[in-house]
């Protein structure tokens, strides 16, 4: 948990922010529903200080946001694996894409997303423009989008 | 805007964090949805140092998400309107709050939602639970919920 500098506030937005206000920390998740769960991997991809990933990582674990769970024994290693209550907050990761998508992607998305199966587009509301069903974080798949390479 | 920490990073994702990563100016926007428009308001609200209020409002300024309008000539005083591109945040501050009301709000929802004139409730998708309108900020309201009062 972050430090709770509003503790009078009893807003539900607030407490989610205690949770995950905080870039590195929406950065993980963004990985982590892209499949990433292990240290080295995100610590790849974030190219964000051993240490404070490893904060960052205890923190959203404290917050039962993230499961740690043994994959091997010798040696002992862990994963990250995102729980219901991290797999919650895939709208709020999804409005931030639409959000870079429509204002701060000149060359178009880097990333698109679909409906798995369909094909369709979600729309705003992350409901599938094409086939008119409500979509779960679990029923989309994500490819490169043509703003991935313009600026690569 | 926040320091570009990821550079590298072809994501739109990372590119809102830029402008909205970071808890403060999160509340902010929350406080704006709500209503606020002045410098006082917001401070009082919630409470942060007035040095920091003032660097985060000139960001959010700077990024476009609001825009600065005197309202007053003497004494000159301005007043902080969100621009169509601050509104087009409004589904991350909901996603937040649903994750909020649903993991962090023993006592129920602090504040509910509705669809103004229908009275219905949006689903986690911003669908109107009632009469199925796809609903954007402007046709919503917002009340006090359950959780308000117990907290206190």
């Amino acid at each position: 948990m972050l430090k709770r500098t509003y503790d009078d506030q009893v807003c539900s937005i607030a407490r989610a922010l205690e949770v995950v206000g905080e870039r590195w920390s929406l950065l993980i998740l963004r990985d982590a529903f892209l499949g990433l769960r292990r240290f080295d991997d995100f610590q790849r991809s974030l190219g964000v200080a051993r240490n404070v990933l490893a904060d960052r990582l205890d923190r959203l674990v404290e917050a039962g946001v993230f499961e740690r769970v043994r994959y091997t024994e010798r040696p002992p290693r862990f994963e990250y694996r995102l729980t219901e209550r991290g797999r919650d907050l895939y709208p709020v990761l999804f409005g931030l894409m639409r959000w870079g998508d429509k204002h701060a992607a000149p060359n178009g998305p880097p990333r698109v997303v679909l409906h798995r199966g369909c094909g369709g587009t979600p729309d705003d509301h992350l409901v599938c423009a094409k086939c008119g069903e409500s979509l779960s974080v679990g029923q989309l798949e994500t490819r490169a989008g043509p703003g991935v390479e313009v600026e690569a």
